[in-house]
């Protein structure tokens, strides 16, 4: 099945959470969104738009591009 | 100044637009947006959720990854 962009860029801010050794809470404080959202967002539940988007990748010094690749660890 | 991805992204949807010969009118049409909508898609002006641009990379047959990535001709 194809993996939605929504399903991607959960998939690759979970990565890089944990990579970070963050909770989902420190996480979503970090990025300044609500613990719950974040949580709709790494299960790809969340269609964000284009500013949310650069709002995360800004908070994570990440090119917003990045995000909506499928991670090889994600295949 | 940093180029926001709705400027990217309209910039790209304006320079695919004009490759394929077509109008405003028709390239709305052939997305299954209305006319004004997609004007201001180009001109970077809509805030688009990751479901819009993954619908209109479907229509365009096109990763819709490519249409976030600032293309040569626009820098």
């Amino acid at each position: 099945m194809k993996q939605t962009l929504q399903m991607v860029l959960g998939l690759n801010l979970r990565e890089i959470r944990i990579s970070r050794a963050l909770s989902q809470e420190q996480f979503a404080d970090l990025l300044g969104f609500h613990r719950t959202y974040m949580g709709g967002v790494e299960r790809g539940e969340r269609n964000l738009t284009l500013v949310s988007l650069e709002k995360i990748a800004d908070a994570l010094a990440i090119d917003p591009v990045t995000l909506l690749k499928p991670s090889p660890a994600n295949q």
